[in-house]
């Protein structure tokens, strides 16, 4: 979902960029024009999450799993430990990416057990203080479950895979060594990829990877060792703008709260719909929650979208349904769902 | 540049896909509507080059640079041997990628010594029989240099690089165990690559490319792996739909013919414009030229941009003018270039 006042503004003007006779497609990335939207685009993010100067930002393509094997492979020689937290199915994603590149990847936290309804509780540094960094996912956009504090990993290395929940809350950056996310859930369309990451943890072992998903490379050409995916890149640019514009990342801290509380209230409040995530890891961003019988929920998804409640069908791999509540869903969204919901159960509870 | 009936079609339909009421931006890439207009343009793409069905065809990210990793990370063990030709930059850049791969990478022909004049003549397959496959540079986007005829490679699969011609000339597809392609110069935006791979080289050896460049895995997935870059892959399709209105390739290869001859005719008539590429090995696509000083360079360039003649700067690698004639140029692009040309030869030579 996209801020409908971004895609009006890229309708009007992608047969004609800035007066420049051209598509924003057409104009190449090494032209003036590109790169100040480029740059305009990074400052616009360096602003939105306080971003301090020995970060570097990229902007890449291949999305989160492109930095699957991108951190091991950046970050990490053949022979070396690598940390993971394991918090369900992106999580383990990642783990299993990395396993292909590094010796030893070792899983030091994970709530698989239990079947993922809270989020593991990450021991103390001195359980993985040979690692080269520790790696977690702040969101598991299936399961629906949320890191609401960083892990502490002391002087190793934090990376958070915040594919689903970056520019939805206040972030202290330096507790970050990277921070990554495809484009797609609140920063703008598929293809772009953000890294955020400390400058002193490149060049420290030599990169393993394909040169598109070289941090250091690309880093000296400004993300543009070879031709970007400039479109998406340059709606992303819009949605920054439009977050400011719209009170940036605290306001959406706010809304992100506003949304899931009203929608989590009216799960619990209910015995027809069920969530089963521990309350203290629940997701503000994805919401899955089930209803008594496969049939209900398919009857469910059917008499929403004829009254334009759309993308509520949970992962093809688990079911169910789901709610995703980016920053582009505005808060009358939910309240639609949530009276859709208590009309629903009033017919078929 | 982009055919302008694609532009504005795409301009109509972008807040409201097919009656759906979202961006084509912002459907899922797993729903139905969206797995139509993909498999459409797979279709589409088969039937324009007349592709086998035991060749698969990907659409990925990462762009030709991401090819130069993933050809060798796919096809070849780290202590392969793997042979290239050297025709300029970018079979250079595609053989600096290998060599960080693949322990053995065999130059078995190159016209780098006498300055990049000509495409370099490449041995009998004797001369490299060991290698996994051959690789060269169809079209050389900077030096413009254009193989008119593959290399011969007899059992040594051949693999090309065909960013910036293809769908500009009729090919026989069997000839070839890979092809790929950028689409940003003759198919669509940036963001998409297309790989057209001879299915019996799959699999060959283990794959060492990180899980989005993995042909096997990609492949299998439908090219949904991961999230591809959606708006991209469906502005490709709409391309295609408009070669097909406009004949299909064998008639983008009669208008190249026309467009190059017409340029080049009028480079070689002038004494004032030159072009030192081998008349055999001239590019149809991308034309460079000088004048005869620097000075006058940069005026061309200033004359013709304010006559709407855009895009004429040589790479800033060469310097130098450059007009790329690719299938979205109409002929009275370079019927307009020739006029400018003689107009500004008149008043400067």
């Amino acid at each position: 979902m996209l801020p409908s006042a971004v895609l009006e503004e890229a309708q009007e003007e992608l047969l004609d960029f800035r007066g420049s006779g051209m598509s924003v497609m057409e104009i190449s990335h090494r032209s003036a024009l590109y790169q100040e939207l480029a740059h305009d685009a990074e400052s616009r993010l360096r602003r939105l999450l306080l971003i301090p100067d020995d970060y570097r930002v990229l902007f890449l393509q291949g999305g989160a799993t492109g930095q699957f094997a991108a951190i091991p492979l950046n970050l990490a020689a053949a022979e070396s430990t690598v940390a993971y937290v394991d918090s369900g199915i992106w999580a383990m994603k990642a783990i299993d990416e990395a396993k292909r590149f590094v010796s030893t990847v070792h899983v030091v936290a994970s709530s698989r057990r239990e079947g993922y309804l809270s989020v593991p509780q990450v021991p103390a540094e001195g359980a993985f203080r040979d690692a080269r960094y520790l790696h977690y996912t702040a969101n598991e956009t299936i399961g629906g479950l949320e890191f609401q504090v960083p892990p502490e990993t002391g002087a190793v290395p934090l990376i958070a895979d915040m594919s689903s929940n970056l520019l939805t809350r206040v972030l202290d950056i330096p507790r970050y060594g990277l921070i990554y996310a495809g484009a797609q859930k609140n920063l703008g369309p598929a293809g772009v990829t953000v890294v955020i990451v400390r400058e002193a943890l490149l060049g420290e072992v030599p990169s393993r990877a394909p040169a598109i998903l070289d941090y250091v490379r690309q880093s000296l050409e400004g993300s543009m060792l070879n031709t970007p995916a400039t479109y998406p890149w340059y709606l992303l640019g819009k949605v920054l703008l439009w977050l400011e514009s719209r009170g940036g990342v605290p306001e959406m801290e706010r809304e992100s709260l506003r949304k899931s509380d009203l929608l989590y209230s009216a799960i619990d409040g209910s015995g027809f719909y069920a969530n089963s995530i521990r309350p203290d890891s629940r997701s503000r961003i994805n919401v899955p929650f089930t209803l008594p019988t496969p049939a209900l929920e398919r009857r469910f998804l059917d008499e929403a979208a004829a009254q334009g409640l759309r993308n509520l069908e949970g992962h093809r791999s688990v079911g169910g349904l789901r709610a995703s509540l980016y920053n582009a869903m505005p808060f009358e969204g939910v309240t639609a769902l949530v009276r859709f919901m208590a009309d629903f159960e009033a017919r078929h509870g």
